[in-house]
């Protein structure tokens, strides 16, 4: 079976991921004269900066993510395939999936796969210490953020209590600050009048770095505003913190030991194992070291791009954010086109338009490069921004209500317990009796 | 530990299960001079009704379902515990829990604990035709339904597209209609554009009903009319069809095969395996036979209400619907207060507000006991009953929404393969090479 249709005389155009590189991608060559084969392993876009709103229980899943085909509907030139690539043969030109059936051949490929956290080569550590990188990691920690408050109603004891309402979230990129600043407010608003034995006005919330600041990726005074907005909202930050141990107990930090049954991993990517079947070098990262236009050393017709791909723009490194992985799928696109148009190909221009992160109700940072603003200007700026991305009407607008009804009511639309215990976690958690039977 | 406050002088009621019933009882007893326990071995509290709707895709979980503490926040002597019942101790007045150390005393026990699906002693078939109770089933028959046909647009063959979008439901009532019923539109329409090799208008949907007619809770001429609509519909139904054998295949009817690789159970209900504890009579279905005021026989202070009760009402039998289940947990609770003030109980009486179904696109039929309704009337008047007793302001409006958009696009807002396949059905998928990656 072939991944476009066989007897086709176009070129295939074979993309790998439907995340940002890979979507942009297939859009870039809508009504272009190419066959489109889009694989991924699931069966839709996950707009990824919403994640963590997941995680903390403003959003449902649905409202963050479209089927990869109801994007690519209007595509016609464009097949997707439910599948995950298992192997890249170069020489052959073709991607196996996971059936071992499926040889999908190509004539150009876009590898837009993505990264995963990383545990500094501590995976041990990923039981105890869930990241966020996909709709499951997300749920799991919705799963453990919640289950550990029900936990805490059964206990018995106060110092019990306690250790089920401390949490530490590890690492304090964007996506650790987001995290560590909705804990607070989730938990002495939203659960405060549901619980009868539990003051959740108790729950701490630890935000451990390894650097000496947090948000290292902004400038000093964005990230010092961001600091001091965390501490008021009462999120504890350890900087120069370098995490040595996570266990079931607790995470320590050299000899100093913070007791927390509840840690979220946020401190490292490392990106999808397909990019070492490239023979090509990577980075600290595994990110593939590609040429100024986004393809592999020694074969043009094949492009990485996004999260997978360590890119420069001029000399400087591409970030490997939304907007980096969006322009990259379109650039590595057009290569092909100019490449099929047997024109030259173009070097990856990145443009940076900005960045922003959100610390809570009302607070955010943002750097615009002219300008740089904080705040609830800020703060309404980021949610304009993040509703305007948001992919279909449908999404826009329940997203924007749940927004609107979690604001004026400080209540949570999505606090559901759902799956099963992942790893580890499970003996521990089973131990205690707490298994929950839904999954959703 | 016990369940209430444990030097609280006040009468301990203990509510098993956060489902209709539960919940009823618990919010009848707000402000009463008890102490409440209520435990569910999940956080939320199921709309069961638009379960369905869950299962296709059209609503998300988070839609039908609300955290338990959250409904109960406002009825300050209840506190909600997030266990699992495992043992009754009618002597000692216990309930234990699954860790086997909790075990909650009671003075007054309401058991309302709900019901399974049952396969009439086949239960090997359940990992072929999953049942629609929980989320959890929903979640399962909405994954199985959206993967046949991701399976069919990677399959080779016409014939192997067939069997993946053959789809067979057992069972023709309330919920087997409304399962059947929407299916054909989602195929026909939400899923037409999307996919490249695969004509989603040639689904057949299969309705399998073991007696004489479909929906045989209904009188005869709303059941004809429902017949009549699904048949215009697209959906095949088959009366008098006892199904003999369920397997990877499909459905054998005596002699007869279907060939489908997707069938779903709506046909036989046990209630919950709590009931054999009570060392009182069950009736065929596993449900405790009750006195008439909701007790079971030699245990007054023991109250059993919803679908794990076979209770009668003015010697007919009450049905095993929402609304027996919300007066019958409404009645324990106030026949436990009687008991305290001492008053004489009162026996149950049901009242039947009517009875819906609905069928499809603007296809319903309602029984008001003062009048027959169908067609657009109904279904429009569906509508506005279920959006009227989802429980939270904000869940009726997202619902709402939902509603309006899927009406007017023919989308569906929630199509998201998620979780990993389960029981047998796991070997088959992952020997044909399909698992998905998101649970959600």
């Amino acid at each position: 079976m072939t991944g476009a249709a066989p007897a086709s005389p176009l070129p295939r155009v074979v993309i790998l991921g439907g995340g940002f590189g890979g979507m942009h991608a297939a859009r870039a060559l809508r009504r272009a004269p190419v066959s489109v084969t889009l694989i991924d392993r699931t069966n839709h876009h996950l707009f990824q900066p919403l994640l963590y709103q997941v995680a903390t229980a403003a959003l449902s899943p649905s409202d963050i993510t479209v089927p990869i085909r109801w994007v690519l509907r209007g595509v016609h030139n464009a097949t997707v395939l439910l599948g995950e690539a298992r192997a890249i043969d170069l020489a052959a030109r073709t991607v196996t999936l996971d059936d071992g059936r499926h040889a999908v051949p190509y004539d150009y490929l876009v590898v837009a796969t993505g990264a995963r956290h990383a545990y500094f080569g501590h995976d041990e550590w990923e039981g105890h210490a869930p990241g966020l990188k996909t709709l499951d990691d997300a749920l799991e920690i919705r799963r453990r953020f919640l289950l550990s408050f029900e936990l805490a109603e059964r206990c018995e004891t106060d110092a019990g209590r306690a250790a089920h309402q401390s949490f530490v979230v590890v690492g304090a990129g964007p996506t650790g600050v987001e995290l560590a600043g909705m804990l607070p407010e989730l938990a002495r608003h939203a659960f405060h009048r549901d619980f009868r034995r539990t003051d959740t006005r108790r729950t701490r919330v630890i935000l451990v770095e390894g650097g000496p600041r947090i948000l290292p990726g902004f400038v000093p005074s964005l990230a010092a505003r961001a600091h001091r907005d965390l501490e008021e909202l009462g999120v504890e930050i350890r900087t120069n913190a370098v995490v040595t141990r996570v266990d079931g107990e607790g995470v320590s930090i050299g000899a100093e030991r913070i007791a927390s049954r509840t840690v979220f991993w946020a401190a490292g990517n490392r990106a999808s194992s397909l990019t070492r079947q490239l023979g090509v070098p990577l980075d600290k990262s595994g990110r593939a070291i590609v040429n100024p236009d986004l393809s592999i050393p020694g074969h043009p017709e094949v492009f990485v791009v996004g999260d997978a791909a360590a890119a420069t723009s001029e000399g400087r490194p591409v970030p490997g954010v939304a907007q980096g992985a969006m322009q990259g799928g379109v650039h590595a696109a057009r290569n092909v086109l100019r490449t099929l148009r047997g024109e030259p190909r173009r070097p990856f221009r990145y443009w940076n338009k900005g960045e922003l992160a959100t610390i809570g109700r009302n607070r955010a940072i943002g750097d615009l490069g002219f300008m740089r603003i904080a705040g609830t200007p800020a703060w309404v700026f980021w949610i304009f921004l993040h509703i305007m991305y948001l992919v279909g009407f449908r999404n826009r607008l329940v997203v924007f209500m749940q927004w609107a009804w979690a604001y004026f009511t400080y209540q949570r639309g999505s606090r559901l317990i759902t799956g099963r215990e992942r790893g580890e976690e499970e003996a521990r958690l089973r131990h205690t009796g707490e298994h929950t039977i839904e999954r959703g």
